[in-house]
């Protein structure tokens, strides 16, 4: 079993949560009052738990941080998902709250009091595409409660951009951004020309300013490789300018989109740093910035009280 | 050493020409008016070479036609890059036949008359991105001394698009669309779902369709999974439908520079049936098909006489 960072619980725990992802999964315990007092990481996301069950991992959370095993649970993110624990149904868009809430499910456990949270499917996006998310909606939900109606997005593996509107989450559309980053630097004639990752300012700034020009997406990415060629761009320049080509590209593709509604990034630091200068170069200065972790302790903190697992 | 499709050469040979890339090899023989008199092809392309020199696959491929070792050889593609033979530098755009012609550089070999075909760059296309190219400009010399001016299209691996104007070839913009697929096949959470890869025409239009309706491209490659999960598409359909949306997507890019000038399409029999079905979606009925190997034999030939190689 991976290791596990594991702090103390200070108080009485009501809630057990945990975003529960593909690679990793975060866990939260609560007071009574809906505050985090503990919090862990581990490595065991749903591809990850080797000969271990999710019951296992549970309870051994539970008993690592001296909680009764009957403590409520619930769970958000791809252990809900077909070939996670469990498959908890999709709720379709446009979907509230209260209408992901009702959409909880019971996972297949008597010795636990565990719940799953279903994700989100849309039919048509803005382009007419179905799309489907997991986890994703719980971030939402624990941010909309603070922020309104806007657009929110989440950069990530898969990008979502989401439209809240009347407090329902409407649509949304999904760009395949950092799997694709990943694709190129390990698999494709481009990768073979990096060296290093460390983040050059320049280079990015270049990468978004291009794709914010308007300039097709495999004409861009390809010059990643004939910039290098030609001198333009260092090797170890390389992985910037492509995730400014891509970030970026993924801005312009949004930006008839947004007119003028607040727009709200939920994601890890590093992420949102890149798409808030990336922002900045499309001339959008006003974002509100949430980190992701504290985005998923607060939606799954709403979802167990208005699904009455916790009261 | 890879099978050899040979056939005997049936005249007395004036040239031998070869467009010789990364993965194969394609061999011509020629009669003193021009005429192809024989053809070989082998899996011998630069990445393939094993413990084989170029000048034995050269003198093995002379003598299995009972050609003199003393005879004339032009070779085009990447045997002249960086990691090939030998670098042959690229010409600048925008450049003539005449001008490729005198880029050519002797090969580091003594017993054989042999000469490479150097490539072209751009400094800046349409969209301010540097370009290279190796091989095409040898088949757009062939196809463009029939053709004339116009923009030629030459998919594949890093498709081509190329404006030839008053006899010159002006500048070029590169799409990732061959590799672009093969890394989606290969190794993306799009290639997971894919079973088979026969052709279907309904999903590969309705991709095309997709594309040239102006969707961004991430998102519409992402749609190949939840069009899947969501029963539209089959597993079987995947790869054509994305096949669909990488080409359509291609097309709709580069359609606003086409502003009614002919086009040239040279390629694989493959690939040339699906670019016209593509383009036929899109409302260009009117283009001209040429086999990318017949486009490369006739561009040596002319590049060997133009250079005084063959007189």
């Amino acid at each position: 079993m991976p290791a596990r960072a594991c702090t103390p619980t200070p108080g009485i725990p009501t809630l057990l949560a945990a975003d529960w992802g593909t690679p990793n999964v975060r866990f939260f315990f609560y007071d009574a009052a809906g505050k985090v007092i503990a919090r862990e990481h581990a490595s065991l996301g749903i591809r990850n738990l080797g000969v271990m069950t999710y019951e296992q991992v549970l309870q051994s959370t539970l008993q690592a941080h001296g909680a009764p095993p009957d403590l409520p649970i619930v769970l958000s993110g791809m252990v809900g998902a077909r070939g996670g624990w469990i498959e908890a149904p999709y709720v379709a868009c446009p979907a509230t709250a209260e209408q992901v809430s009702r959409g909880v499910i019971t996972a297949p456990v008597e010795r636990l009091r565990a719940q799953i949270v279903p994700g989100l499917s849309t039919g048509s996006d803005r382009n007419g595409l179905p799309g489907v998310m997991r986890g994703e909606e719980t971030q939402i939900i624990g941010v909309s409660s603070r922020y309104g109606d806007g657009v929110y997005v989440l950069p990530g593996t898969h990008s979502k951009w989401v439209d809240v509107c009347d407090g329902e989450i409407r649509t949304f559309t999904s760009h395949m951004t950092g799997e694709m980053f990943e694709l190129l630097k390990e698999h494709s004639i481009i990768g073979d020309l990096m060296e290093g990752a460390d983040h050059d300012q320049e280079a990015f700034s270049r990468g978004v300013s291009r794709a914010l020009a308007g300039a097709p997406l495999m004409p861009l990415v390809f010059s990643a490789r004939t910039e290098c060629l030609s001198g333009r761009l260092g090797r170890q320049q390389i992985a910037s300018y492509l995730s400014g080509v891509l970030i970026g590209s993924e801005i312009y593709a949004e930006m008839p989109n947004l007119r003028g509604d607040p727009i709200v990034l939920i994601g890890s630091r590093e992420l949102l740093e890149r798409y808030q200068a990336a922002f900045a170069q499309a001339g959008v200065n006003e974002l509100f910035l949430v980190a992701g972790e504290e985005a998923a302790a607060t939606g799954l903190w709403i979802l167990a009280t208005s699904s009455g697992l916790v009261t």
